[in-house]
């Protein structure tokens, strides 16, 4: 039985669909208050979750949040049909998954296409996601989950034959911009290097986020590949290319749940680096205290399966574990941590950076080419002193849009800053990852780029009392108060006080 | 920092507390999507998560639906303040319960202490659900997460000594109105009997849609006990008393997602007859086919855990297990189950009605009064025989501001009736709930109380060819044909076929 409504669209925007019914039509017509309707209007149709009106939705209207809206392209005033939803099936094998029974792969397909669809409420989600992390997955599991969330979203097919790299980082490290110089070296040796690189979510700069200071980032599959077909490499924002889509909508849930459980962060990574058309992939885990991963042999185990996983989707995985522990660079926020990649591809910024990449380029290479380690360390090395990485990074920028003749001086931090000076003087035993993004969020990274902090000193060197230690900056003085107040509650250097007391 | 925003009502209602903030503000004050946030106005407080709103909700101003209003009392131009909100500490808590750990008393009265002030979400509240029907809840966990929903709302305590009796049953039999006869033959003897129903959820109509039929049933705690201590019993809706509030934001959470831990379903039920001041509970567990517990032995160990758990918190619980497969009187819908329920009362009713009420009254009888279930039994009978029971019955009634001059005349369906013939003649096999509920929500109930079905045979009886088998009542036309459509799609009526094919 079609009902038909008049719409009323809020612009409110949810994170799942839902639709509004008045109270007392909703009970006349026997639906729930948290039960799934189909919604057809204009040829399209969308499965939304019912919230109910006292008021403000008449009888015979009814209410659509900003998702709705979009999917079914309505508007206020335009005329919808309602009817009741059967329970999606993949709620079955969710509760399979939750019972401990290993899933089909059409099970897990069902899981993927029902949330494609908007069909499973964030509880439904929620209690899969807390299944996989109870129960886990086996290994055809998580390829079925792998192959399912592929195949939600577009793939990359690139028009010359030869090897196709990906890098990638399972993150956690302030200012690790590697992924900049990994991609300009190894496209500059004729690779290609297709890589989407993420925003900021709890911390201060994504490396999207830094490279949107010197082009644009935000292109669809198609233009990716243009620009990887055109000059072997690309930095661009994952969240534009609609890549492994479902895999968005699941970190979308995981996140605020502060679950990762296994299957789904090795099926995310993957499924992302298979989509962008890798074959030979290269993975970071970066361990240590505060880092996502804590000791050597969590990593170690963490990595057999990324290279397990890999094999059965047929992409050959390398994986390297770096101190994770400290940040990379001395410098925190979008405009700091662009202008030191271009120093450094200038030959003149953070060694730790250009060694760390020039490290994983070599792990690559020996990867791809079959040389060792040494001497693909040696030859990354080469094409980042000899300038090749510059030319091929600035190739990169103009292809995406931005200026190849950018500056250093054209990046600068906010005019606003504040020193802090050491306390007492000692040799820095810790500079804590969490403390640092927190306090440059505080200044108002990442939406505001120009927000940064710089640091005199890293873990190991000696400051004396009364020098500098830190430098915040920001784009007004009320987010720079913000800063120091937030930089006084939550220090993130760690001086060694060799005495501890004195009695 | 306290920010200062104007507010702007929506009234809309969604089961969690959401705050809409203007998406572009959100962003500079770094607030993420699903955040929490702290809301202050009028000297209240409540936490919300975040919404954003790219165009309605203008920067200055936040947007609330109508549980935040309430909780604030607050309308559209009053001011608020916002601040960042603390992840709650009860996610630890959940976190270990879904890593599989048992639970401190203290880390289960944080969760149920951050569920009633709205700190968690529909989605770390299904993690938690997850995490219970995963991993499961020792004695201790379950008895303090009882204590802990108790303590979430109000409790009765009577004016006069001696035994309280409360009576419930898991449910999933359609017509089981043996509360509405068991609470009177029970209080008719002098015992006080509390008893607070549900509505139907997937039913044709709870109890409390039932006793609407004769009295009010919304009543505040207070004046429940009131009439327990005037009359010795009453038959009240339990969403009206605020008795066990925490769990009826679970169930509202566990509904959807048809996730029923049993640690959640003993606390649940417990909490319930605790909080109304029982001493002795009798709970009766329908079992067999299509019913909520399938198999006697899953019955058994039901009933183990809840005398356990019953003991524990100081009640004695005697558990029936009784047949549940087939429908307890051939009536269904709320207004045909209250004329079914007074003809019963008046010695003329459904035998299968009486003789279930009767055998529940003689096992409590023989736990509170230590004679033998037979004795009981018969002065049971005794008390409904004799009119003690109709007696009692319309004093509570009366006592609920209900016409104790009731006669089952009043009682009638809608006017616009149908009737089905038996398209083969036999033996009756089976009566299925479930079918039978979805056609008289088809014809409108349990919000349209008139809707009703009337059976002219039950399992183990004859039909002949042709002669009436179903009949059914609505309230227009138009749910009559929904209804009769529903019947045709899902037939409650198994008819047995002993020559099952002729060749």
């Amino acid at each position: 039985m079609d009902l038909r409504f008049k719409v009323i669209v809020y612009d409110i925007e949810q994170g799942q669909n839902e639709v509004i019914l008045n109270e007392s039509q909703a009970q006349e017509l026997d639906f729930a208050l948290h039960d799934r309707l189909l919604l057809k209007a204009k040829g399209k149709k969308a499965v939304a979750i019912v919230d109910y009106s006292h008021k403000a939705v008449p009888k015979g209207g009814v209410g659509v949040f900003w998702e709705v809206a979009l999917a079914l392209g309505i508007k206020t005033g335009d005329s919808i049909t309602l009817q009741s939803c059967p329970r999606p099936a993949s709620l079955e094998a969710v509760r399979k998954k939750l019972d401990g029974k290993a899933l089909e792969p059409s099970e897990v397909q069902s899981i993927i296409a029902d949330l494609m669809a908007q069909r499973l409420s964030t509880g439904e989600l929620a209690a899969f996601i807390a299944g996989v992390h109870t129960r886990g997955m086996n290994v055809d599991e998580t390829i079925a989950l792998t192959d399912a969330i592929i195949a939600s979203g577009e793939r990359l097919k690139f028009s010359k034959d030869g090897p196709v790299i990906s890098e990638h980082s399972i993150g956690g490290v302030a200012a690790d911009r590697t992924s900049m110089l990994f991609v300009p070296i190894m496209a500059s040796m004729g690779f290609r290097v297709p890589k989407t690189c993420s925003r900021a979510i709890s911390s201060a700069a994504g490396t999207a986020d830094v490279m949107e200071l010197f082009s644009g980032v935000a292109f669809p599959a198609k233009k990716m590949k243009a620009i990887v077909d055109n000059v072997g490499g690309c930095l661009v924002w994952g969240g534009a290319v609609n890549m492994a889509a479902a895999d968005d909508k699941l970190i979308q849930i995981r996140h605020p749940l502060h679950l990762d459980p296994k299957p789904l962060l090795l099926s995310s990574i993957l499924a992302k680096k298979k989509a962008e058309g890798a074959q030979f992939v290269l993975l970071d885990i970066p361990t240590g205290q505060g880092a996502k991963v804590l000791d050597l042999e969590e990593a170690r185990l963490l990595a057999k399966d990324f290279t397990a996983l890999g094999a059965h989707l047929g992409l050959t995985v390398d994986v390297s574990i770096t101190d994770g522990s400290e940040p990379l660079m001395p410098v925190v926020g979008p405009v700091l941590e662009a202008r030191a990649v271009l120093e450094t591809l200038q030959g003149r910024g953070s060694s730790a950076l250009a060694e760390k990449a020039c490290r994983l380029c070599g792990i690559s290479l020996s990867m791809v080419r079959k040389v060792s380690f040494d001497e693909g360390y040696r030859l990354a090395k080469q094409r980042l002193d000899g300038g090749h990485a510059l030319k091929k990074f600035l190739e990169i920028v103009h292809a995406q849009d931005g200026n190849p003749k950018i500056k250093t001086d054209d990046l600068v931090p906010g005019e606003h800053h504040h020193t802090m000076d050491a306390k007492e003087g000692g040799r820095i035993r810790h500079v804590d990852n969490k403390n640092l993004s927190r306090v440059v969020r505080a200044l108002g990274a990442p939406e505001d780029h120009y927000a940064g902090l710089k640091l005199f000193a890293m873990k190991g060197e000696h400051v004396e009392k009364g020098h500098p230690l830190v430098e915040l900056y920001a784009t007004s003085k009320e987010k720079l108060a913000y800063g120091i107040e937030t930089l006084k509650a939550h220090n993130p250097v760690e001086i060694e006080n060799i005495v501890l007391d004195v009695v």
